[in-house]
């Protein structure tokens, strides 16, 4: 990369915007304001290309996409390239899908920005944790059903099942898995362990987009619900009562109650 | 309230806006384009005014703001005014702070206008449990230090501290309490007891706006920080050792490891 000679070099800096789970609309007021400003905009593969309209014509846009089994970019790459064009072109906003900091590696990215000595700063998203089951109408909390809830990866750095998964199954926390649709029987076995088998569960494709998909079942049924309706990636699984509110759940629950009555 | 027989009168539905954290700009496109088509704005008291400049000037606002320990309007009373509203009005937009289902009762209202066959939809905002920290960049998880969040209240409906406290104080998750800063000491009680006097605490209050105050310590030293530095609420606390990336925890850090040495 060099130095466009013909431009005032920029001052070098950061900006880690969450961009949401996919509507383009989800991003906030404040993401679009940095956009705007962008010199250089790297975005991840869940991120709307709509987005980039938003950033000036002249910005350049590079694509980063990170997906589980489609590393395109190692992490070092990524925060290479970001603090190259940095020093080189002046804003760069790194455009990441949710939240910069909900399992999307914004810190480590913040931290090799101050390596650089370069400011770096972060505009949280909506966490696709929260907003999708709420777009599904799914609350996280609910009072009688949920008074709190817990946020776990499905895929670690390791590539097993988090330890915080087999912990979760045992609480009455409202339970959150990304990036775990690929492991969801190994997922619903721990809740079957945990004697969990009617516990509700919701599998939701690519919330927000177009592409949304539902599925809404109990352990005991989901991973044959979700292969039936072809759920793949990207999917978030949420398990707990809360999940009983959806309107798809009400035949389960009326199913339930007459096999109990029966 | 009469039905205005000078306008046409319009379809009544409801929208529920998370409003996010505190900062105006911290809304989603969508919640505001939303507000730009609200006939009626019902806004709750961790808003921030200046949000309803968004919403047509002939809209009614109406301030039904509810904090701990001031309950202007109950819940039931909410709800009423919201489908009241919407019969009479058309477009009511029910402006809550963070996001509507992370302890905002959002279903409660989405439940009561379909009571009333009022079409309701919910459209998500930053919850300061994510977002507060994220802008103090203490991210919810970070590699190496924390595989998940968990999310709790402080203050439960019955007035006591949930019991998913006490488990969330066991795990490895990283534990972010809402609502409980004028329960700190007893919170940090249920850590002590699971031997984490030594684990990272932060104490933010008013995340997101001018009023900004971050107190950064461990579990032994966070009730006297908040109370020197005089920390009301709103205020979250997170729980974790990703609060140890924040730039304050780097003294406290090296202290104990000199502690350790010596």
């Amino acid at each position: 990369m060099n130095i466009k000679d013909t431009k005032a070099i920029k001052e070098p800096r950061i900006t880690l915007v969450g961009a949401g789970p996919g509507d383009v609309d989800l991003i906030t007021l404040k993401g679009l304001k940095a956009l705007k400003s962008a010199d250089v905009v790297l975005y991840d593969a869940l991120v709307s290309e709509e987005l980039l309209e938003f950033a000036p014509e002249s910005a350049t846009k590079v694509y980063v996409g990170k997906r589980s089994g489609d590393h395109s970019y190692s992490q070092a790459a990524v925060n290479k390239l970001m603090v190259d064009y940095a020093i080189n072109y002046g804003h760069v906003v790194r455009l990441k899908g949710g939240d910069p900091f909900v399992f999307g590696r914004g810190y480590e990215e913040l931290d090799y920005a101050a390596s650089y000595s370069i400011p770096a700063t972060a505009i949280p998203g909506i966490s696709s944790s929260i907003g999708v089951p709420g777009l599904q109408q799914i609350p996280v909390t609910h009072r009688g059903l949920s008074e709190s809830f817990w946020v776990v990866t499905g895929t670690t750095a390791s590539g097993n099942i988090s330890g915080d998964v087999y912990e979760a199954a045992k609480t009455n926390a409202t339970v959150v898995v990304l990036m775990g649709i690929h492991k969801l029987a190994e997922i619903t076995e721990i809740f079957k362990k945990e004697g969990k088998n009617k516990l509700p569960v919701a599998v939701i494709q690519s919330g927000s987009t177009k592409k949304e998909k539902v599925v809404v079942g109990i352990v005991d049924t989901i991973v044959e619900l979700a292969a039936e309706n072809k759920i793949s990636s990207p999917a978030l699984i949420v398990f707990g009562d809360v999940v009983s509110l959806h309107p798809q759940f009400q035949p389960i629950k009326e199913f339930y109650d007459l096999v109990a009555e029966g």
